[in-house]
């Protein structure tokens, strides 16, 4: 049908886009790093992490490299950037502390962001924009879906509108300073450790 | 007593130290000024937040100023730093966006820590370092008393032995990946969102 096709299409698309991922692959990986690579899809294995963190929107190199360093440590499953240039940038270097080695790296414009938020939802991810809203949920009231993937915004000019309409939700933190918002490095990893303890409750409830 | 005599010594001692608090009360605010201290009083005045953030330890400016401006968000009560100075640095002014002018800053280097959180301890505060060791609380099952203190490690060699000896309890978050630690600000911040998780949780359940 031309729906199939369509949805074929995308996929094929998104394929091409994670071709572009930085894989520890493209150099001769020494033993010390592929056993140290075991290790992490073990860990990772056990945690069954589906989280998706969309930084595309984040300007500052900065800000991307603590993302990346934060967003390896609690074993999310990618991190999508606007551009992989950024991985050469030496800020994002001294911040990432080479976690980009481990953690996998997708590029997705702006641009392409309508596109692949849709893409994701057809395989059955949350859309979840952190963004204070009319409507957005409280963190500490929000249950993370085990497939979520969080959009973050830009620096300045938070998600912008045509972006919110295609979220599945918005989740905020409630805070109480005169300082009107977090960091979006500091908010991104609330979020992800939020989603973090989540599931590590659910995994011992289920022991 | 001896006892009573060391005491008021010592909290003469850490009166002083509180008087080099960076007050906006040095300065003449301006109206705007006021009313913004007093929505922010009042809003912490529903928060009850009584959660004092130690960051004598660390080293970069960066660091303090973004979690200069982290803990005003979340309103705790004082951050304290090893050094008034670090106020001045352009690093750590940019990352704190002002956050300084509305938290109580308290200085005390780390040759007073032991004193300190004596004292503290003294008023009532459960002084909790930020660290991983063999007997650390999971931070996914930690409950943090209404009176807390955060003791934050610096970024290479984390709590010295001879102060570990002085907390009440150590705290960890569980970390999945290669990449061994996250930022310590991510750490101080990732603390003091579950402090106030939980404070707003408790505040719920008594209405």
């Amino acid at each position: 049908t031309g729906s199939h096709s369509a949805e074929a299409e995308s996929q094929t698309e998104w394929t091409d886009v994670q071709k572009k991922i930085i894989p520890w692959k493209n150099s001769t990986p020494s033993l010390d790093l592929e056993t140290a690579f075991q290790d992490r899809a073990a860990k990772l294995g056990k945690s069954n992490s589906r989280l998706i963190v969309v930084a595309s929107l984040i300007d500052k190199p900065t800000n991307l490299g603590g993302l990346c360093r934060t967003s390896e440590i609690f074993g999310a499953s990618a991190l999508v950037v606007g551009s992989l240039h950024y991985i050469q940038d030496k800020q994002f270097q001294h911040l990432s502390v080479s976690a980009e080695q481990w953690l996998p790296l997708v590029e997705v414009k702006p641009s392409q962001l309508v596109d692949y938020l849709q893409q994701k939802k057809t395989e059955g991810y949350t859309i979840i924009g952190v963004e204070q809203t009319a409507k957005s949920f409280d963190l500490t009231e929000y249950c993370f879906p085990e497939k979520s993937l969080l959009l973050l915004g830009n620096e300045h000019e938070g998600i912008p509108a045509n972006l919110i309409h295609h979220l599945d939700v918005c989740v905020e933190i409630p805070q109480q300073g005169i300082i009107r918002s977090l960091n979006v490095h500091v908010s991104g990893a609330l979020l992800i450790w939020e989603y973090t303890r989540q599931q590590v409750i659910k995994q011992k409830q289920q022991q």
